[in-house]
């Protein structure tokens, strides 16, 4: 018998779900588990077990790769309704590499164990074409990251910037432009917009319009 | 009127031909050009025009990224028959990472304009598929090799390890498996093995069963 809530949850969360069969949706709703996480919880190790396919109910996740140092790198996070394709690389034969996901904040997962959705996936062009093209760009992003931080240092070169921008001024607060600032550090400014935007997301600093406001001097600090 | 090699070519070397519709063929045909390139030629910068979809006739292309400081990393190389898909990441609205393009022998390729390939992706689901599976699968592999030489510096140590082996038994041959060698310099046979197909296809080293020669110290040293 099939849980009314899991049926909601899929309808709305799966962006697939109308190209499935009746029989690929009842197949999903039969199988799929709802299971909640603490913030914190270990969700995905490269060692383990695959889970099969992520959906967020509620929540944010956050993947990340660990070097032997510890030194951690975020690779990006996913929030209510994205759905976790680096999981589902298991199911996509891609070289899985070895990520961490975590619950960043409390969750609750819709989780469709892998040998079901390979299957549908195997059945259904449509979901296998929304599962490569949800890990094409997301792995897309994920490069770039891992090129500029791991590669460029941009994340070190902004930091280092905003900090002595901070103390040279006496404030938190910084108001240039990051056409400015892709100046000051010599790099490009789609570059520098979307690293501010990674500090956001790691909670060092905020953004609004032509300011940018540290928040975390600690976290801020680690990157110098 | 239709050039029979370019015909020829598109047939044998392009998996979704049988995919396609008469139509979709002929776009294909008309607007695809066979271009030669020298060894050395720099066939895609990130910051110029995405030239389209590339299959490579003959010779090779060696895709890689240079750090500010003109450091460079392969991030794989394609023969006959391979399709560059990060050429064709432009056609698939993914963020596009800087990456050049280079090729690294004397290359025949068949291009074709992003223009017609982005209509006939649009048209047609199966072409959509094989660009994104390419691309998930060798995005998944560059992640790896971006994983495993800028952050755990594997490259690095498995090129030391190798240099004093060689410098310790006064030889350019290592017989070890890499079950061992990973032991020696604490990491996984599976790195290891992938490691050393990387500096296989850099000219380092050549690979045959229990042995391992070292074929150009010079770059050997390069990693040390």
């Amino acid at each position: 018998m099939l849980d009314k809530d899991t049926i909601h949850i899929a309808e709305t969360g799966l962006p697939f779900w109308n190209d499935l069969t009746e029989e690929q949706q009842r197949i999903i709703c039969e199988s799929a588990v709802i299971k909640d996480y603490r913030q914190g919880d270990m969700i995905h190790r490269s060692d383990d077990e695959c889970r099969g396919v992520l959906l967020v109910i509620s929540g944010q996740l956050r993947a990340y790769i660990l070097s032997e140092d510890g030194r951690e790198v975020t690779l990006y996070r996913l929030y209510k309704n994205d759905i976790c394709v680096l999981s589902a690389s298991c199911a996509l034969d891609a070289v899985a590499f070895d990520v961490f996901i975590e619950a960043a904040e409390n969750c609750a997962l819709l989780i469709i164990p892998l040998s079901e959705f390979r299957r549908i996936m195997n059945e259904n062009i449509r979901v296998e074409l929304f599962t490569y093209k949800e890990s094409a760009e997301r792995f897309s992003d994920v490069m770039w990251t891992l090129q500029q931080i791991l590669f460029m240092s941009a994340d070190r070169r902004l930091a280092h910037f905003l900090w002595d921008e901070s103390v040279k001024t006496g404030s938190d607060t910084i108001r240039l432009t990051h056409d400015r600032i892709a100046k000051y550090i010599g790099s490009a400014r789609e570059v520098v917009s979307r690293m501010l935007k990674y500090f956001s997301d790691e909670g060092i600093v905020t953004l609004s319009r032509g300011r940018i406001d540290i928040k975390d001097r600690k976290k801020l600090s680690a990157y110098l």
